[in-house]
C-alpha cells in the first residue's frame, strides 16, 4: 500500500442518543468547538459538516466530537461519514470540498451563458 | 399512522459508477438541473446537496437524479441520504436545514460575546 | 429518463431521537413489522436493514417506518439510506443485495481453492 | 475527553470511482481480505460491511481498504461509514453489532409467542 495516511476530503453528520431532547444544536455547537481546535478545514452545513486532512486526523476530530458529546451527556452517539479519497491528482490542502462545488458551478454557469 | 406524507429534510451525495472517469462534476451538475425543476429547496455543499420537501418529491427528486445520470451514461448509481423528519414541531416549509444551521450559528455567538 | 421508477437495492438505518432511552431495540423492531408487510424482500443486520424493490416502494416503506417510530414516541427520526440502481443489466428481482453477497464470496472462495 | 480511543461499531460501504467497470465485486474482496488481516470483527452484507473495535483501528481498517483499491487500480473512492460509540454501558468486545440483531430479534420472536 503505497500512502500510509491518504488526505481524505469529508463529511459527516452527528446525532447524539438518548438524550430525551429533540434538539441536537448544542452538541453540534459543541462538535464545532471541537473541529476549531483541530486545526483541519471544516464548514457546517444543513445536514452536516464538511471536514479534510489526513485521513488519521479526520478520524480523530470526528472521534474527539464523539466524546465531547458523551461529556455533554449523550450515553450514545452515532454518525454518518462520506470520506473519498483519490490518487489520480493531489487535492489542493483544504480546498478538497471547496474545489468540487466550484467545478460545478462553472459547469451551471455555462448553462446560462449559453442561453442567454 | 399520522402521516401520509410526512416533511423531510435531507442530504444527498450520489456516486455514478463505472463511468471509467473519476470526476463526478459533469453528473452532479446535471442532478443540479434535475433539483432546479423539482421546484425544491436544495443547495449543494462540498459532499452532497441539501434537499427538502414533502418525503414523496425528495424521494421523487433523487429518484430522477438517479435517471438523469444513468441517462448521461453511467451504468450504475449509488447514492447516500441522510433524511430527516420531526412531529414535535412544524418545520418552517423550505427552511429547515437552515434553521438547523441558524441555531448552531447562533449559541457559537454566543460563546464569542461571553469571550470578548 | 427512460425508467419511471426503477428498481433500487437499498439498505437503511434509522434513528429515533429525543427518545431519552439509548436502546432503539424496540424501534427498530416496529420497523421490521412495517417491512414485512410491505411485501418487499428485506434483511436485518448490524447497523441496518437491507431492502429492496421499486424505488418508490423502498422509499415508501421506509418513510413508513418513520411514521411508525413517531407513532411510538419519537419525535424526531433521522435516518441514513444507502440507495443503488443499474441499468446495465437487470438485477434479480428480490436477489440484488444477496447477489453481490455470492460475488464477492465466490471470489474469496478462490482465494481459499488456489492456497489449498 | 474521559476516552482516548472509544470502542466503535461500525458499518462501510466502499465504492470504487472511475474504474470503468460497473462491477465492484473485486475489489470488495480485496477489502475483506485486508479486514481479515485487521483482526477486528467484521461481517459482510448485501450493501456494506459491519465491523467494530477501537475507534482508531476500525478508522485504520478502512483506510487501508481505500489504499489497497486504489493500489488495484482505483482512481478515486468513496466511503459511507456509519459509527456508534456508548458510554452507558459496556459494549461486548466484538459483539456489538450482533448484540443489537440479537435485541430486536427477541422481542420480534415475543411478537410470534404472543400470536400463538
Amino acid at each position: 500500500m503505497p500512502a500510509s495516511d491518504l488526505y481524505a476530503v469529508a463529511d459527516f453528520c452527528l446525532i447524539p442518543m438518548g438524550t430525551g431532547e429533540s434538539s441536537v444544536a448544542e452538541h453540534i455547537a459543541e462538535c464545532q468547538r471541537i473541529l476549531e481546535k483541530s486545526g483541519l478545514t471544516f464548514k457546517m452545513h444543513g445536514y452536516g459538516t464538511n471536514l479534510e486532512g489526513p485521513w488519521s486526523e479526520v478520524s480523530k476530530a470526528i472521534h474527539d466530537c464523539h466524546a465531547a458529546v458523551h461529556a455533554k451527556g449523550a450515553p450514545r452517539v452515532a454518525t454518518d461519514i462520506r470520506i473519498g479519497t483519490r490518487v489520480d491528482r493531489d487535492t489542493p490542502v483544504g480546498d478538497g470540498n471547496n474545489h468540487k462545488v466550484k467545478r460545478v458551478e462553472e459547469i451551471l454557469a455555462r448553462d446560462r451563458a449559453a442561453v442567454s
